[in-house]
């Protein structure tokens, strides 16, 4: 369950920070993509590498894997969320406080996207909610075609090179809207970070948007 | 049937979208290139991942398929990708009527775009068949070789990454003309999906243009 | 023989055009780079996707190959590569002309470039010279590697895929000066189609550097 | 050893001079990337692709080395890497003298970037250290996580694509602060080179930072 966690804690170190000045769009999806590929390969031979409390909570109920193990899964997950996104805030706590001053959830120095999602402008919460939900469901549907031995999976030992390009393909098709959270393991514990950590409130109720994930854990 | 039609549903979904603010030319083509990826897997031990009816007419000419499955598989394909085209609109609604305030095939703020495909402002309508014809052939020359076990065929396993890869590349070397349709059953029934959702007729017309799909689905 | 002038010919179509409107120096770099990769995926099984004289020449070198094929397979580069330049040009005509108006070898709106490598500005005929002669031996000592059985080698059908990462790789790397042409096969001939078809002798001449490749040819 | 030198030598030659007017942040970190790939693919048989003084390093600790190969072992990365910056320094001479003028450090046409790594303006000594340890640990227990039999690795055949693809991953996420040298026998042999080629001390003092690479150095 540590090892969980810490797998989870390393993936998504990787996937952070990029929305600064050198990144585009393009490599914040190569960033989480590949990430999540190496944290596959971290977590693929102890846990099956659940870093995504909702594909856990789809195996539980698909059978594959007791109910009693969801709940440690899911904490593991959140501890590890929880402690990279304080590594990441140590790390890039220079660049986070002496070159924008302040912590803000909106504006063009914004860092609180460096954490944890926020939805496009146009978004309500309702539609935020069915867009996540949509996305889980494809991320989900992928996975399981990806390691049918029944179908046509990829071949063992690409597996986690393959996840990390569907994680990128998700990114660029289908990310704009909400900015693919697709995981509430990896949104939620460095959203309550943020809020402890100096971002305050703002990033629970920016327009009541910032719902969507809260209602999105709590559905799963 | 309806399970082909579905991925090609789903195939078609992770390629949208991204021509708005986000994207860039190589990163629709990554999107487009790697959705493809998924659609393989996904449909790659039913149906043989036939999402393009182009290629499954070559399949029955060639023998390898006997002719009655040809319209069963186009139709299919069709449902799936209006299906799709119908999904993108929902998901998308705020984004593309709040954001852009109408509905236009031409000019900066165009959405057309985003279902089917335009050819640019330099080509004409015969210019355009034979581009997409050319295109098209390229298309199921390389996919014959990928697969060949007498020549120098991608490892079993590694089909579904290398098909995206060869997408990627025909779109950022050769797609520039007409917007690489390649796939009929792609191209068309998101067309009339935006004719009926309120582009209007100007989807089937711009400029004698867009003819192109049209044509190139009847002769196959 | 013809078969792999016609390989030749369709790698090097994969690679064309993309330094217009829609195209970067990566898009490029992919494009070329994965159209090399599926040019091994079509010639592989019959000519070992010979598609490069330098590399041929060198495997008659080290005793591979006998070298009465030399002159067959070059032959065959060269055919397959003058066509599709043909085919380029015919297929963006259209671009080519309306759009630019002329056909110059430099200038903001150049066409030449889209056939056939140039230098850049910094560069002289002997600096130019040594450089191809570096990059050309760099990606002979890549694929020697790449396929070398008793070293450690890419797996066997994933070289297609691990060629085109190592040509994207070079010229991301080391192809700004003169335009990585790494193949005399690859660039003479629609060398001499534009010089043909109306961009005039400047493009063997443009300030002595064009006669790199001729040099380069003559040397090996 | 001799061998073991060449490849880093060859390796960080594929990695270079790209920070110049074509490249982005994205394609250095791809150059790099698929650079490292290329030598796991010339070294992976001869010395296990050791071409990093800090893995070299953990490999004698976790015991799966003997202490006596690590000074030998080090000497052929720095011989490699200090060869290659001789070779780019050639290559690119015209367009490092002719097109700057000067060789400095910092500034917007700062060429000393090409060679070896600098950390961002907001870094400073301590942080840029534990910064670059982080980075290396990351990349230390990926490097495991993608080759151990016993957890869920790569396939053989297929490190050294993933080992490129991790590379990547850590530039584009985590390497905005000190630019990610997370080897240091490739970061100050080139540094060692530029002081003597002209661009002075100032390329290991430029405001303190620079002790970084000389202090991970001295700590491992």
């Amino acid at each position: 369950m540590q090892g969980n966690g810490l797998f989870q804690f390393l993936t998504f170190l990787l996937f952070s920070i990029i929305n600064t000045d050198y990144g585009t769009y393009l490599s914040i999806n190569l960033g989480f993509g590949f990430g999540v590929a190496m944290g596959v390969h971290m977590a693929g031979g102890i846990s099956g590498a659940h870093m995504n409390c909702a594909i856990t909570f789809t195996s539980c109920m698909l059978g594959q894997m007791p109910w009693k193990k969801f709940p440690i899964y899911t904490m593991g997950q959140c501890f590890g969320s929880f402690l990279a996104s304080v590594t990441i805030y140590g790390l890039y706590y220079a660049l986070i406080w002496y070159t924008n001053g302040n912590l803000t959830v909106t504006g063009p120095r914004a860092t609180a996207g460096i954490f944890a999602t926020y939805p496009a402008s146009h978004m309500t919460l309702w539609r935020g909610f069915i867009d996540e939900t949509y996305l889980t469901g494809l991320l989900q549907l992928c996975l399981l075609a990806i390691t049918d031995k029944k179908n046509s999976p990829a071949l063992q030992g690409t597996h986690a090179l393959v996840i990390g390009v569907l994680v990128v393909t998700i990114g660029l098709s289908l990310g704009m809207n909400t900015g693919y959270a697709i995981n509430p393991s990896r949104d939620l514990p460095p959203r309550i970070f943020t809020s402890i950590a100096g971002w305050g409130n703002e990033v629970f109720t920016l327009n009541d948007f910032l719902m969507v994930p809260r209602l999105h854990v709590c559905q799963r």
